[in-house]
């Protein structure tokens, strides 16, 4: 008998988990099941649609009937599940009810919104799926003034989008600093300028109090309460304020739900029922509570490259393998107007939220080597914990070439090495056109290490 | 007493050495010796000179006045040590003895010349210092054919300098295929594809036999006795044919020398006479002969990025540290045309070699997402240890942004990660402008476990 795997939503980690559950056993029955109309697209992609980098056709990657046609995948669009049943191993979606040997919930999230007036009026906007992308395109028309709510990634993003589209724009940040939990201050303050110097205004310190207007949009108050507030018109809100995890199905089904709210997993991706594990669901995606590979305890990897890893073992394991997703450090990269950002493991921040004592190494150089024509600056910060002195997180700041060094703090990172043991092992790969004969995360490391040692910096 | 420290050479492992020294104990006395005229530059630039890229004024980085006015360090250019006794603990540079406290060997290597007809003739170069760089500046004004003996990288790269100066090109190679010792034939015949599309001519499995000509070179001949050659009409014969240790000095002091031909080290970068370590020395750069991080062997890592490392640790140890050089998996980079090509590790030959059984894994994708404009190609292969699963070498063929990533798999193969273990940790860092959501390295990740389950191919 053919085994039937039914897997809920179609984000990153539900079609990956689609594709490698057929993949790994070719006789199964797969179907997704999503509420959504388009599939097989990369949500992250959306603030370069809108500036015009490239069009909603060109970033759909496949539609239902390749699914069908190509990989032999059952992708039903539009069709909400109602219900799950654990014991009876049945979902109800449509209105039919279909039996399952493994279920793959890939629910995804939410962006929050933050429980303040006006917040359900016209011209305020999430970004997440392609819908909500070209209701603000259209808005975009008569717009001239936008507020960006929250100033993480995808606040940034966002802000830049609109101001590369004309806009004014002004982003409002309930903490001190942008990026408040993935940046240090001092990373954020470099990046933060940058955005400055694009005409990008911030509000920091200041959460969004209310929406005003008459149905729609015409301003936003930040910040303190009566006087101590800040009061700004505009003709739309963007809220980035963080995804929440989508736990309908998940609270169905009797799922344990971590502290930080999302469905807590073993690293075969299989979720727990009073503390114990369910053999036959397997879960994926920003629904998912992590275990963090620095430090001991839960975190949220709500990231397109981290849906996908967790996808593919999800799908793999529901079709009768073996495959293992370990605790993450979560990477992330972006480019803002001239500067690739990117980070890795925890900020002092977060360090400072799990008890980790950090200790840092800065360092200052180029994407090539210092005289060859063309290279950018490169900066690169990186944590360490005091007592262990194992690395625990990084940030870099460059004109270019930033995705693969942090990949490479990543992989050091996860590994447990200490800043000690990564200055006698690592090696860069150099030649002119696209590196520092020692690598700016190399002299990083070094600077760390003299950090570790008390000695006096550089 | 401030202590004396005596540097011999002025490449990067040299001048690094000196300069980490003075940093750890700023009142020593650091003296660094060289016959050369120019330091403090990177002779792996000379390629890019020779086309125009940058000059020579630029690619010099310091002068002597800056490093005795900035950093307190005495440099002797054109000053060659003619004797050491590591007894009395002298040498002697320019007809004067030095007494030191601490000796830093960093004699380097030279250009070998194979022992054929013709060698010594006019308009025969080697690729190694600014002055070798001039000397074929000088001769490309009246060059139209040049041949290079050796697919080497530098070999490549001076094949694709003077082409992109207008000269025809032949490269002639004794394997049968380009990069023989660091690269797979699927990977290299890739890369020469790509260095044909650019006009240059390749005569492979044909070792360089003779230079013809009458005091002025005016062709090769290559290939196997008799019938079974080559001719090739040339006015310039360029030898990337490999680096020697230069072992003068080391083997003055009777350290020993290993079976790759270069001074056998221990991490801290001392040498050894007669099997055991000795204190008081320290070498560095294209003269030692390093651990293999990854076989149970030696190997040369004549780069410039393990000279500056390796000259790190020693000066710092030659001042009264305790730092520390790993065993090395030698990753490198180079800009060929429109390709970055990367590897680290060990190739499929290197790997037979050290009589290890490999299992590959490939991977085709872009440098960004697939439907973000800009993006180019990029394939990565990774080989494992069919016994253990260790990761064992990596290979890179992109459009860009190499560097970054062939470090990552570097960082991997150091620290002895499996296969699978990679791809269970592994994560990447994602954005739409700078990599696949899924980066192609981890395809090529998943595919190397599909090979070692001896599962089908995708």
């Amino acid at each position: 008998m053919p085994k039937n795997i039914i897997v809920i939503g179609s984000g990153a980690a539900g079609m990956t988990a689609a594709s490698a559950a057929k993949r790994t056993d070719p006789e199964a029955n797969v179907i997704v099941f999503t509420e959504d109309e388009h599939i097989a697209y990369s949500p992250c992609v959306i603030p370069w649609v809108l500036e015009g980098r490239t069009s909603w056709n060109d970033i759909v990657m496949h539609d239902p009937s390749f699914y069908s046609e190509e990989r032999g995948i059952d992708v039903r669009i539009r069709t909400k599940v109602t219900s799950a049943d654990g014991i009876a191993k049945t979902v109800t979606a449509g209105g039919v009810e279909y039996g399952y040997d493994s279920l793959v919930i890939a629910t995804g999230g939410s962006v929050f919104r933050p429980p303040i007036c006006g917040v359900d009026m016209r011209n305020v906007f999430v970004v997440r799926t392609i819908n909500d992308g070209k209701k603000i395109e259209e808005a975009m028309k008569d717009s001239k003034n936008v507020v960006v709510a929250g100033a993480g990634v995808i606040g940034l993003e966002m802000a830049l989008s609109m101001r590369n589209s004309g806009k004014n724009v002004t982003v409002v940040e309930m903490f001190d600093q942008i990026l408040p939990r993935i940046a240090d201050k001092d990373m954020a303050d470099a990046i933060q300028k940058h955005l400055c110097s694009l005409n990008i205004e911030f509000v920091l310190g200041a959460p969004l109090r209310a929406i005003e207007g008459d149905g729609v949009v015409r301003g936003i108050i930040a910040g303190g309460k009566d006087d101590n507030n800040v009061k700004i018109g505009c003709d739309m809100v963007i809220l980035a304020t963080g995804v929440r995890a989508n736990l309908e199905i998940p609270m169905m089904l009797g799922l344990d739900i971590g502290k930080l709210g999302g469905v807590v997993v073993s690293e075969t991706m299989r979720p727990y029922r009073k503390g114990r594990p369910v053999e036959d669901i397997f879960v994926a995606g920003d629904v998912v509570q992590c275990q963090s590979a620095i430090a001991d305890g839960p975190t949220m990897s709500q990231l397109g490259s981290s849906a996908v890893k967790q996808g593919s073992v999800a799908g793999k394991n529901a079709a009768g393998d073996n495959a293992v997703s370990g605790a993450v450090a979560s990477p992330w990269v972006t480019v803002i107007g001239d500067l690739h950002i990117a980070g890795t493991g925890l900020s002092e921040n977060l360090a400072g939220w799990y008890g980790l004592r950090t200790v840092y190494g800065k360092a200052n150089g180029y994407t090539r080597a210092r005289y060859y024509p063309g290279g950018k600056k490169m900066m690169v910060k990186i944590l360490a914990n005091a007592e262990t002195h194992m690395m625990i997180g990084a940030q870099l700041i460059a004109g270019e070439d930033a995705t693969g060094r942090i990949d490479w703090l990543t992989d050091a990172i996860i590994n447990g090495t200490t800043a000690e043991e990564f200055l006698a092992r690592a090696e860069n790969a150099y030649c002119p056109p696209t590196s520092m004969v020692r690598d700016v995360v190399i002299s990083a490391a070094e600077d760390l290490c003299d950090s570790l040692k008390g000695r006096p910096r550089k």
